[in-house]
């Protein structure tokens, strides 16, 4: 089965935002063996709207638009599908309920606007919206399927895997199955490097590793036409992967080290409690992202100040004044600290110079001291971020978040 | 002139990369008065590639490639760029010396893939590639223009910048120019309503909403041949624009709300603290996102706990007790609590059920008290935000940093 991704909306093409929706449908996509051959852009203008979707109707088995479904003028997909379908536009009841409740719930009055979501191409499916209010469409004609969904990937996000995947899986006669290794204070050359000989690695299979600011992740992807076949290569790669860099997994496809971390101290019963400085309550951000994380996150401190660090904290003014804020010592004391007046099992701190200012010969942009704290004792490490701001914020929570991990399996 | 992006590769088909090129390079476009009509991804393939370019090269002026440039087998975009223009490779000197100097700059060997990137198609003109080894190129035909450029962000951003915009600008005799107004607190239907009569407000020119969890945008297009004209025509839209809806308006552009708020409190030389229960450091995060925020932002404490609201913010007990963590009582006591300890001119707080879980039909997920406190008082407003966490932290920060924001400007 062949598909081509349809993606309207001017705010594309005039480069305001980026293209995420192709990517996350083209995974998704991807996972239940539907090649998607071309991804194509075009405005909000009706008319180009209906020869892009004429003419992959031609091409393609299945066409996937999102874009061009809200409640004001420049929303004209709608019309485009009507046209190429030559289908009439019915009030559709189930529809028009969910916009009433969803109205209702966000204290938000009724509009004629929002009562047009309910407006449904003659013939067409409704894929529910459960995060917003313009519902996904299933049309088909030929046996050629068209889906359309709203922008907003938020919204796009919960009906594609919810209503879309769902409908499409087991159509295609090719398993692609894939699995992402998330790997953290590694670098991408080095994790190559452990990986070795890869035709031995993978034996026919893909590896793609794929950097970002806070760790290199690894996707194997394994094609074959019995699943079954498929599923234990995976296996094999898998159990050699591990083999060559367990320490540095952290988690699997979407995991977060927040979500794995937050695991780890449910299943032992403990408590974190963390004092940020340089970065800035991101890392009690990330945890408290985590559903039920109220059982093991006890609070955070965020002590931009150094009267912050000395009076909530207590750390020692004279370590302030002799090692500076910015220092192993000041790190230690603000993880104790945090530890102690919130008995918390674990306290971690992170103070450094985020920048782009503040930096000095001695203490550059991007230092940063993370601190820890459990029942055995106190120590911290240092790094450097590099000099861009919310760079170092981000590998200063992730290097966080690391240490405790490490930190509760023993790995030194 | 009109614009087609065109990007190769199997990575984008895949999901496994997001395209982020084609919104540089649309962005670039704009600024210089090219309209980009279509943004359309192939894969690998020479035939795909060649169909795509002659189809391109039909409909637009000028098409602008990445991708397939690179020394891997897989890398066939300059084969079909020489089948379009039935032109022959020929070693270019120029492109070997530097690609030989570059080699050998980062200590490695000359391979035969690296000598055959100095293969250019007869006719082409070399836009130099400063950070890499495939060089851009520029070709013509029948007054059609044909960009190629690798689709390694880093090389394309410095060729896009350095040699085609620079070709290009001037070229179009039609100014285009855009200003996005940025609103919170304001739904998408209720905005356009208060816009009212459209083809009055924008004689001519285009307006786009664009929805996010935490407001919606307002981007106005104008188009004219006369690039005064068209800032006249702006700034009127502008005032129509601002006279109905500016009490929404925070910024412009990329302005994000706490770079705004960040401006006033240096201005008005006051400091903050924030007291965060539901929004678990999401607040103090995009606060200290916002390099020299060390000077207005004194400290933030994430109270998850009750002992934590008691034991750093002396809020009440009693109060917990009898109005419970989420309420109108607890959010104001936080406010003060926060802006007493920290000596700040302004405390803002959170306290709200973020979900999924926790939820009782009094307090249902998505309720979210937020409290101030400043000189004159304090107060507190509840709000409900819907029932997925991570747009509920989202949606309760966005609303406590405008509170604090209408507080300064004095809006009601």
């Amino acid at each position: 089965m062949t598909a081509q991704i349809l993606t309207i909306g001017d705010e594309l093409l005039n480069g305001q935002i980026i293209n995420t929706n192709a990517s996350f449908i083209a995974e998704q996509l991807i996972a239940i063996g539907i090649a998607v051959k071309r991804i194509l852009t075009v405005g909000d203008y009706e008319s180009e709207i209906e020869t892009a979707l004429n003419e992959s109707m031609r091409e393609f088995d299945l066409t996937v638009i999102t874009g061009g479904l809200g409640p004001t003028h420049d929303d004209v997909t709608r019309t485009a599908i009507c046209n190429v379908f030559s289908a009439k536009l019915l009030k559709d009841e189930s529809v028009l309920r969910h916009v009433t409740t969803l109205m209702k719930n966000r204290n938000i009055t009724m509009s004629p606007e929002a009562e047009g979501q309910a407006l449904v191409p003659e013939g067409a499916t409704v894929l529910p919206n459960e995060r917003g209010t313009a519902p996904g469409l299933l049309l088909e004609k030929n046996g050629k399927y068209v889906v359309v969904m709203p922008g907003v990937p938020y919204e796009m996000e919960a009906i594609m895997v919810n209503h879309v995947v769902p409908r499409f899986s087991g159509k295609s006669e090719i398993a692609i199955i894939q699995k992402t290794f998330r790997t953290t204070g590694i670098s991408e050359s080095t994790l190559a490097r452990n990986m070795g000989n890869l035709d031995e690695l993978l034996e026919g299979a893909r590896l793609a590793f794929l950097p970002s600011p806070t760790g290199v992740r690894m996707r194997v992807t394994v094609t074959d036409p019995d699943k079954a076949v498929a599923e234990r290569k995976l296996q094999a790669i898998e159990s050699r992967i591990r083999s060559k860099a367990e320490e540095y997994i952290y988690g699997i496809d979407s995991d977060e080290l927040e979500e794995v971390l937050g695991k780890m101290l449910t299943d032992r019963g403990m408590k974190l409690a963390v004092a940020e400085s340089c970065t800035g309550g991101l890392i009690a951000n990330r945890i408290t992202n985590v559903s039920g994380s109220s059982a093991y996150f006890e609070r955070g401190v965020v002590c931009y100040s150094n009267e912050s660090k000395i009076g909530i904290l207590h750390v020692n003014p004279a370590t302030i004044e002799k090692s500076g804020a910015v220092s192993k010592e000041t790190a230690i004391e603000m993880a104790e600290g945090i530890r102690k007046i919130s008995n918390a099992d674990i306290g971690v701190s992170t103070t450094g110079i985020a920048g782009p200012t503040g930096g000095s010969a001695d203490k550059p942009v991007g230092l940063v001291w993370i601190g820890y704290a459990d029942a055995h004792g106190s120590m911290a490490v240092n790094f450097h971020f590099g000099d861009d701001r919310l760079r170092v914020k981000e590998r200063a929570a992730q290097a966080a978040l690391e240490l405790v991990r490490r930190k509760l399996l023993k790995i030194d």
